[in-house]
């Protein structure tokens, strides 16, 4: 039976590697990615150098072309639909490669449960008549490490909290929270909360341009888009995170 | 300068251990523990193996009494709050035995920023006047331990994702989320939930212990608090956690 290992490998840090993860790297014949094109090069080579640093033994590694998406799109759940689709039509061309009893694995962003696409993929691929087994192994998430950064909770005691996206967040303060963790957010949509609210925001963390600034939101919340601009005009992408708490 | 550092251990599995987590384990001079009584020995007992397995400089291991706390209290956040304050004093006690330029460390449960009190009591030192550095280092979480034990995704698609007590659950499915992830729940508050939600649960997560039930919770729940009395029974505690979803 082919295996496939979905292996989180934390959101920056190659340190955030658990010792299962790299256990479980020197297992595997071929490793998967999903180039994004010139822009996210850095993350590819991240993985790359993960690899480089932990295998021993010889490995193939297949890089294949993740398709483009539409970044505002009008009906964002069909688009995503779309998108994931093309994704695993370039993944079964990948699979393709692996022998009958090998392993490959897919080396995941922070952790394979948020906000990622591949165990859908690999769905996808199931219901298409593939077979393989799948095993998951966790990872550190962007967000343990932004209240790392930050030395804070992630809820306040006994309280919920809630994890969403940017473009959720856009849309209004959710009900019924009063910590919100938020992703994927390309725009700016801190600046539409009441200012008293308070941001622990971070670009990079983990990586060496980490950058963390944490304040009253109407206090900060311009420092942010500036360094924020500044930031991915110099290296040509960002990957930002945020905290919201209203105490 | 005294210095804190505040470990993320994972959350079962020694493995969950990251290997900016076993650098920093061996920087340190004394190891604060807080013991719960004999109930959850094996959780100070993995601790002390992850020690003894990582660290090959001397060390002083020091445990603490952690104060009781009432399990059903009638005002949550006060009751909290005197332990929070009791347990504060205790590890006042403990840092007393760290001198000026030593390297003092607390293992946590799975990431430090979720539903952990350590970060509160150094907060609380330091308020006190105790004058420390503090670091933390991230950690994979239990919720990360269930979705990788389950291979599905902790959110929907651009959808965002509640985490949430026992206790609120209890009081009512949160507003505007279709996906709830469950920890501290004691009262078995799933089997308030609408029966055709869907439940991902674990126990003992990451150990050799570790049971997954799946299913419609109208279907499930029973076996689930069957396993769950029985193996609390055998093992004199539990752990465990569960992601509910409505699609
Ligand atoms: C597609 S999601 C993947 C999340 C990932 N699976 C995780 O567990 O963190 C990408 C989003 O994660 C956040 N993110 C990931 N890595 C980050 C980092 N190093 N610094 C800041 N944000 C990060 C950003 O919000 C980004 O838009
Ligand atoms: C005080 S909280 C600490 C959570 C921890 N900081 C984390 O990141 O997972 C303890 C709760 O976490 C969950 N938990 C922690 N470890 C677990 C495990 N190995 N299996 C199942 N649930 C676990 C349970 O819901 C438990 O009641």
């Amino acid at each position: 039976m082919r295996k496939i290992l979905v292996i989180g490998i934390g959101a920056g840090n190659p340190d955030h590697l658990t010792l299962q993860a790299v256990k479980a790297l020197q297992t595997v014949d071929v490793f998967f990615v999903l180039d994004k094109g010139s822009v996210k090069d850095e993350l590819v080579d991240l993985r790359r150098s993960i690899v480089d640093e932990h295998v021993t033994r010889p490995y193939r590694w297949l890089e294949g072309r993740d398709p483009e998406r539409d970044r505002n799109p009008s009906d964002y759940v069909a688009t995503i639909d779309a998108w994931r689709r093309a994704r695993a039509d370039v993944c079964q061309g990948l699979l393709a490669s692996l022998g009958p009893d090998e392993v490959g694995a897919f080396l995941v962003w922070g952790d394979p449960s948020l906000y990622d696409s591949t165990l859908a993929i690999l769905d996808d691929l199931a219901s298409r008549g593939e077979s393989f087994e799948v095993s998951v192994i966790p990872g550190v998430t962007s967000v343990a490490a932004l209240t790392a950064g930050h030395q804070v909770a992630l809820n306040q005691v006994g309280r919920p909290v809630q994890i969403t996206t940017g473009r959720r967040l856009a849309s209004g303060w959710p009900d019924g929270v009063s910590d919100v963790a938020v992703m994927l957010d390309a725009s700016y949509s801190f600046e539409g909360v009441d200012p008293d609210t308070w941001i622990y925001w971070g670009a990079y963390l983990g990586m060496p341009d980490e950058i963390l600034v944490a304040g009253r939101v109407g206090d900060v919340a311009p420092r942010i888009r500036e360094l924020r601009d500044e930031a991915r005009a110099r290296k040509g992408w960002i990957m930002d995170t945020y905290l919201l708490r209203r105490t």
